[in-house]
C-alpha cells in the first residue's frame, strides 16, 4: 500500500448517520430490528439503500436474486469486481448490527475511494445479499450468485412454500429469476465481509479485530418423535406413548452431550411443533428443529451420529418411534490465506490488535469462497449477544472494522 | 319399574344404522372422525341429526348455544324434561364413539318410548351439546344451558377470538344468543349420559357397565419459560438462557412427580409454542400447555403447588424466569346418588355386571349436575384408547349401555 492509501480513513460521521437511519427501519421497542427477509421492513430497508447508492452517485445493479449491488468503476472496464458486503435482512426480533454494519461499511469504502478518484486494478462492488438469515432459504442471495442454489432448494423453503411465494411476489422476484442470477466466477475478484463477532472471544482477549480462518459447518434437521394420541384425562401417565416426553428427554440430552463430547461446538433446539396440540390430548407427534455446528466435516459427522443416538435413546425410553428429515448441510469453509494476509496488513497499518479465529456463525462469505478468494473481518460484540436486540458494538469498533475493510480492499485491489 | 317397562329394549338395528351413518360424517382414513366443534363436518353432523329427529316425528328445539334437543312430550305439558344426551363434536382426529354414542342412544330411547306410547311423570329430551371438547370454550353448550357460562368465557376462547367468531358465524350463533340460552332449572328433571369409559378399568375388571360416582376436576394452565434470544452458532451452550431447556426439564419432571406422588391422577403437556421459533436462534420463550386432573379439590390444589415448584426448579436450573397464566379450573363433581341407584337397578334388571368408578374425563354431566340430579353410564373401551381413531367399543357393549340408559330413564321418569 502506498503512502496516500495508508492515510485514508472512512468518513465516520456519514457512516454513523447511515447506520442510525437504517436501524430505524423495522426498529423495535427493545432497540433491535425486525426485518425478516422480504418482509415489508426488509424491502423498505432496501429502498432506503437504493436511495443512498443513488445519492453517492454510484451505479446500482439488482440481480435476479434481489441482491443489491453498488458499483464503483475504479478499475478496468471488464466488469470484474472485488465484492464487499453483507446483508440487510435480520432474524425475527434481531439486532441492528448483524448485516447492516457490513453493507454500510462497504458502501462507505466505495464512497471514500470514489471521492479520492483512485484507479485500482479491479472495480469495487458493495453488495447486500438476500435472505442471509434463512427466513426462507439460507444464503439464498449469495448462493444464487455463485450458482450453488438449485431448484430443489427453492422448492423446500424453511417456511411454507405459500409464504415463500407470497414473499417473492412482494419483492418482485421469481424462482426462475433467482436461478438465473448465477454470475461468471471470472468477474469476481474476491469477497470481503465486515461483521460483528457475535461471540465474546474478542472482548475476552481484548482484541480490536478478529480475522476469520474458517466458517463452521451447519447442519439443520427436523427430528420427529411419534407416539400415540390418547385422552389426557383417562390414560394413566405410565401407559402413554407421549411424544412430548421423547422430545423433552432429547432436548436435555443433546445439551449435555455437546458440552461433554464437543465442547467447542454448539447445538440448538430452536422450535417444536406438536400434534394434535391440544391441552386434553396426549401428543401423538412432536417435531424438533435441531441445528448443530462444528469447524470440521468429520466432527459434524461424529456429532450427527451421537445426536441421532440420543434421539433413539429418548424414543426407546418412552415407547416412541422417531424419524429424521435432513434440511441443510453446509460444510465448513476455510477463508483464503491471501485475504487473511491482506487483513493482517490492514490491522498492522492501522495499529489495531487482532486475533485469528473461526466463525461460529454462517455467512455469505462461505458461499462466495466457492468462486473466489474470500475473507472476513470481525469486530467485538459487547457481552457476546447476537440475534437479539441486546446485540451491541461500540461505535469506535465499528469504525475500526470499516477502516480495516477499506485498507484490506485497497491491498487486494491494488 | 313395571313388567311392561322391564321387557323394553332399544332397536339395535336402527341404533346401529344411525351410528354408522353418523361416523361417516367427518370420517378419517384411520377410521375415526375429525369433527371439531362448529367445523363444517360438525355442522353437517348436526344437519344429519335434525333430519333423524324429524324422521322420528319428534319435535326439535335448537337453543341459543346451538344445543340440539329432540323433544318427546310423554309427560305433563309444563315443559319439564329429563335430559339424556352427549355431544357430536370431536377432538381433532378423534374417535367415532366419544359423544355420538350418548346422543344416538338418547334418540333411540325417545323413539322406543314414543313407539310404546308410554305416559311418564316427565317429558324426555335427547340433547346434543355444543363444543364439549373445548375446541373454543369447554362445555360451552351445557354451561350455557345451566347459566354457568359468562361473557368472560366467550371472550377468552382456547383458540384465537377471530377463529371463534368465524366459527360462531358459520354456525349462525352469536355471543349474546349463547349467553341467553340459560334455562330455568325448574324445567330440568335431571340428566343422564351414556359414554364410553375412555380408560381400561371396565375391561380389566370384566364389567359390562361403569356407574360414575364423581367426575374429576380439570385445571388448564399456560406456563411460560423466559430466557434470552442468542445466536445459536456463536453462543456457547453453557452460556445460554435457553427457554427450551426449562420447558424440557419441566415436561420430564411433572411426569415423574405425578407417577410418584399422585398415582391416581394425571398430567399432560399437550403443546408448546416457541419464540422466536427459528433453527438458528436460542429460544427466548417457550409456552407450555399444561393440564392436570384429580378427583378432589384439595388434591388439585396440592398438585398445582407441586407442579409450579417443578416449574421454578426447571427455570432456576437454566437461568430462566417463568410465568403462569390460569386458563380453566373445573372442580370435581359428584354424581347424584338417586341417579346412581336408578342405574344400578337398570343393570340388575338387565343382568349386566357393573362397577362404581370416577370419570377421568370431563363431561357435560358435570355442568348439568349444577341444576339437577345427574348421572353417567360407562361402557368398556377396548384397549382404553380415547381421543384417538383407535377408540373402539364392541357393538354389544354399546347396546347394553343404551338399554341401561333406557331403563334408568324409565325409573327416573316413572
Amino acid at each position: 500500500m502506498n503512502k496516500t492509501f495508508s492515510t485514508l480513513r472512512i468518513n465516520q460521521d456519514r457512516f454513523r448517520s447511515h447506520f442510525e437511519a437504517l436501524a430505524k427501519i423495522g426498529g423495535t421497542a427493545e432497540g433491535g430490528v425486525h426485518r425478516p427477509a422480504l418482509s415489508e421492513a426488509h424491502l423498505e430497508a432496501r429502498r432506503w439503500l437504493k436511495k443512498q447508492i443513488a445519492q453517492a452517485h454510484l451505479e446500482i445493479k439488482i440481480d435476479g436474486a434481489g441482491n443489491h449491488h453498488a458499483l464503483l468503476g475504479c478499475g478496468p472496464q471488464d466488469g470484474t469486481g472485488l465484492l464487499l458486503g453483507s446483508h440487510l435482512d435480520s432474524v425475527p426480533n434481531g439486532g441492528r448490527f448483524d448485516g447492516p454494519l457490513g453493507v454500510l461499511a462497504a458502501l462507505e469504502v466505495l464512497q471514500v475511494i470514489k471521492e479520492q478518484g483512485l484507479s485500482l486494478k479491479v472495480n469495487l462492488e458493495a453488495v447486500d445479499f438476500t435472505d442471509e438469515e434463512d427466513c426462507f432459504v439460507s444464503y439464498m442471495g449469495s448462493r444464487a450468485l455463485t450458482g450453488d442454489l438449485k431448484r430443489h432448494d427453492l422448492q423446500n423453503p424453511s417456511k411454507s412454500r405459500d409464504l415463500f411465494q407470497q414473499a417473492l411476489s412482494r419483492a418482485g422476484l421469481t424462482e426462475s429469476g433467482i436461478l438465473a442470477a448465477a454470475r461468471d466466477p471470472k468477474t469476481v475478484a474476491g469477497y470481503l465481509e465486515l461483521h460483528i463477532e457475535q461471540g465474546n472471544r474478542l472482548i475476552e482477549q481484548r482484541k480490536d479485530i478478529g480475522i476469520v480462518t474458517t466458517i463452521v459447518g451447519i447442519r439443520s434437521r427436523w427430528l420427529k418423535f411419534l407416539g400415540r394420541a390418547d385422552h389426557a384425562g383417562t390414560t394413566p401417565v405410565n401407559r402413554r406413548r407421549d411424544a412430548a416426553q421423547g422430545a423433552a428427554a432429547f432436548t436435555l440430552a443433546v445439551r449435555d452431550l455437546v458440552m461433554k463430547d464437543f465442547p467447542d461446538s454448539v447445538v440448538n433446539v430452536g422450535n417444536m411443533e406438536f400434534a394434535p396440540a391440544a391441552f386434553n390430548v396426549v401428543p401423538e407427534a412432536v417435531k424438533v428443529a435441531l441445528q448443530f455446528r462444528a469447524d470440521e466435516n468429520n466432527k459434524l459427522d461424529r456429532m450427527e451420529k451421537a445426536l441421532l443416538e440420543e434421539a433413539g435413546r429418548a424414543a426407546q425410553r418412552f415407547g416412541l418411534r422417531w424419524e429424521m428429515a435432513p434440511l441443510e448441510s453446509i460444510a465448513p469453509v476455510d477463508m483464503n490465506p491471501k485475504v487473511q494476509e491482506a487483513i493482517i496488513r490492514a490491522c498492522e497499518n492501522l495499529n489495531l490488535s487482532y486475533v485469528m479465529l473461526s466463525s461460529g456463525a454462517g455467512h455469505d462469505a462461505q458461499s462466495m469462497a466457492s468462486i473466489g478468494p474470500a475473507g472476513m473481518i470481525f469486530v467485538p460484540s459487547a457481552g457476546g449477544f447476537s440475534h437479539s436486540p441486546r446485540e451491541f458494538t461500540e461505535w469506535q469498533d465499528c469504525c475500526n472494522g470499516a477502516n480495516v475493510l477499506l485498507h484490506a480492499a485497497l491491498t487486494l485491489a491494488h
